[in-house]
């Protein structure tokens, strides 16, 4: 696929059947009526053997945790609360034993437990090569509470949870030292965000249920790709601030141009990144420091073409999409 | 995988979150509380390349057509009308055209026309080897109408709608002569069956605007195995009478042992199998002939061990679950 964004554009039904569809291909997951007070929020991701993961990165149940939690941040980054899953999963007939595939499973079960989502379907089949593990997620939206990406308005701070570049980071120690290395304290915080990332359920949530305009999109390609995708939603010129963009404090052992790759580049981080409206952005700050999750002011909307600049050492250029290319380096 | 029913036996969740999931794994889909008049249909499968489908059998569109109708008939056998549908795709860097991937679609959107299901969704990623399509599709089921497989009851006949025969038959023909041979019409009518497969949303629509009891359940893995799913779930002997199913009327030029393995064990007919109060068997007949959708009585359901025996030349002999293996012939 020579261009993912544009191939999914020349896929855009041309019409619609369904009046209760609120929101279809375009944004992190789907969203249709459902009741008077929620509305349904659904996804689905795909994770390919040698593609998205490595068996010499990730045990088995690191597979299964990391393939629900992809989706439950597509989830987040609506500000819905996940509530169902279904995993449909095509298992090669060599290399793969039950137990292993069971485990998959018990990752999955392990994240499902914290966030109290249900597993209620699924496919089991065969595959020749790799395996392909592919997850739907199903959740609600407090009515007319909407996330989307195109809601960003000039003057709005653009904001992002947590600490960037660590999963890029924990994978590039795993692809160099293998799993089973003796790993410093630091380098295994790393790994852990590669392996079994914190999708930010509670941050979409927190943003929904103070009622604020706000966009927002899960950081799951790096956030140079996700921000365009911003720009782009909501017709907009972003301008991120490369010293303000928090780096994992585990970073340290690490170049300044490797650094900035992970952070910009590197994705399978989960963060959020959005906007906000600034006279809502002293409130916000409250709610997440009182919620204990990291909230970070790292740029600015305003209005023009929809790109993305970053400022560095005070000189502005243009961050492209370029994103995350899985593995693209050891290929 | 030794035995996928087994497998999933294991993976069934100790326990459950939501009150308002009504039916998680175990049917052809999964049921969960919606509003008032309706409750949530969901399933989701998976076409692997090379074990559901192979290139010199089907064209990208067919293969679109099918993984779509694999669905919809899922929620046939729930009584569901469908409503959205989400596609994850894996399209190996080589060997694939995006035009050909963009036919897939439009096999898709086809049926999806057909039946006015909206594509909301999805996820489109690389894969090294093999294409593996998967698709989640929603719908709704008139509120507390449920078609499940436990449903069987003593006394209940068993029916089947259509044909059975023809996809497998079609399949046979594709695999000896390939997609360019010069087929007569009936041969062509059997490959139409396989390539393009009818999910029976309307009779499960019609059982379910009767609201009469019902178990139901779709033929994808032939007879022999959906007999015995149904026999299963209700803990019954189900008798079936081999000289009452319905044979795809062009399956003449096969011999008799093949049309009895087309008929039994050949799946993908996507035909629905199903138990009635013997009491409603005269209004569904009634419904079903006003309807133009055959329907069919093959035998009936007694108190007993849940096993499926087959009458065939007055002497009923076990039909084991052996179902169909994709290709299993041919490798």
């Amino acid at each position: 696929m020579k261009d993912e964004f544009a191939f999914i554009q020349s896929l855009l039904p041309k019409k619609q059947y369904h009046r209760s569809l609120i929101k279809g291909i375009g944004d992190d997951a789907a969203l249709f009526h459902h009741g008077d007070e929620y509305d349904t929020v659904v996804c689905v991701d795909t994770l390919v053997e040698n593609i998205h993961f490595k068996r010499c990165t990730m045990l088995p149940a690191h597979i299964g945790y990391k393939a629900l939690a992809v989706n439950l941040s597509d989830i987040a980054a609506m500000g819905g609360i996940p509530n169902y899953y279904l995993v449909s999963i095509a298992v090669p007939k060599k290399g793969w034993k039950d137990c292993e595939v069971k485990e998959i499973y018990d990752g999955m079960n392990e994240l499902a437990e914290r966030f109290k989502v249900d597993l209620i379907g699924g496919d089991t089949v065969s595959s020749n090569q790799e395996l392909v593990i592919t997850v739907t997620a199903i959740g609600t939206v407090a009515k007319g509470r909407r996330l989307f990406r195109q809601n960003s308005k000039s003057g709005d701070v653009v904001f992002v949870t947590d600490f960037l570049g660590a999963s890029a980071a924990g994978l590039s120690l795993l692809l160099e030292h293998g799993m089973n290395y003796p790993y410093a304290k630091e380098q295994r915080e790393l790994i852990e965000q590669h392996q079994k990332p914190n999708p930010q359920i509670k941050a979409g949530l927190l943003l929904v249920n103070m009622g604020v305009r706000a966009a927002l999109n899960d950081i799951s390609d790096g956030i140079a790709s996700e921000a365009n995708e911003l720009a782009e939603a909501s017709g907009k010129t972003i301008v991120l601030d490369y010293g303000k963009i928090p780096k994992h404090p585990a970073l340290g052992s690490f170049s300044n141009k490797e650094i900035e790759d992970f952070v910009l580049y590197g994705g399978e981080d989960f963060q959020l990144i959005g906007t906000a409206n600034k006279k809502n952005w002293d409130q916000i700050q409250s709610a997440f420091h009182e919620a204990n999750i990291k909230i970070t002011e790292i740029g600015y909307v305003k209005n023009g073409e929809p790109k993305v600049y970053l400022l560095k050492n005070h000189s502005p250029f243009i961050l492209d999409k370029r994103g995350y290319n899985h593995f693209r380096k050891n290929e």
